[in-house]
């Protein structure tokens, strides 16, 4: 279950831009919980995985996402995030995807404010994710245009 | 299987704005079949719940939707539907999601007509949804900005 | 499990449409590994399915999302690729969703080129599909207005 896939193996993919811009409109790619390229935790969340470390993974998906829009845009150029899809490698049973992806929510909320971080939000329970990731965030969010 | 998780767990996280309007472009949250914020249906399509059932549970979370944008922005302001995503909590070899969600497209195509209905989608089974629904439906929407 | 689905079920739903555009940005339709509407492979990745077959059946799918969006805009006024999403029905323990999404990536990049192709993108590993399908790829694209 908690099999180990490698340093390798578990990198972002080199065919994936981690953010495309159109018209002032981000869209920021699935990130995964990694510290410096490193994922952090594996399983699935309800079983390997607990509610309180699916929500500090969730937390480190939300940073990953501001790094991927503060390395493609600059930060001050974040102007307001708009949508967050949280996806939550469930084990069976487990409903409590809402409160695993309110980590990664607070970290938006916390970071831009209520007005400019309030955003638009799905929460679903899948099956696998890459690399055994417990959960993935990925995000659309106003930029600057730069 | 079909545990009740209770009112207050059952009910939208506050952290979620319902309807995040930029540019025109609605994006609303993904909705559970609610009624006056009670969740109508909990179980895995395919097992504890049958087509039929899901069936009206898809139209519920297309109400939703329609009931959020409304609340955001005034039904009247609604000016047509774009992209619909319908995650349909399903059993071991339950492949009729396209059914499932085929009965939240009809609430669009009903309400707003064959040309502002008209709708891209995608319909994916997923593992597990929050509070054990059986349905959730996210949505891009055009509206008149206020 | 490699249950026949039928023709008649395993088309396209009457309720779908395949790709709206609004401002230029294109939604395209989760597609199927279809080839003349002809569902080609089903059955989970990891499973019934290898990474080998899985990775043509995403192929096809990202051949599906460029095959959409030509009949409607026309091939020549597709200006950019910006978003895919692709859902890979997982047998429990496959977790190399990316692999297989990278064969839908490249046909975007070999077609439009490194500029116009790159993508963000999300890959999840989801329990069901419709039909049965392996793989599912949605698409958002930038048109030339039409």
């Amino acid at each position: 279950m908690n099999k180990t896939t490698g340093a390798a193996t578990a990198t972002p993919s080199a065919r994936v831009t981690p953010v495309v811009v159109h018209a002032g409109v981000a869209y920021v790619s699935g990130q995964l919980p990694r510290i410096a390229g490193e994922l952090q935790v594996r399983g699935k969340v309800g079983a390997e995985v607990d509610l309180d470390t699916a929500r500090l993974a969730a937390r480190l998906c939300a940073e990953a996402c501001i790094a991927a829009l503060s390395d493609s845009v600059g930060e001050a150029n974040i102007q307001r995030v708009i949508k967050l899809t949280g996806f939550v490698a469930s084990a069976p049973g487990f409903n409590s995807q809402g409160a695993v992806i309110d980590a990664a929510s607070d970290v938006f909320l916390e970071r831009f404010g209520s007005l400019a971080g309030a955003h638009a939000r799905s929460a679903v329970g899948v099956a696998e994710l890459p690399h055994n990731a417990p959960v993935e965030v990925e995000l659309i969010a106003i930029v600057q245009s730069v």
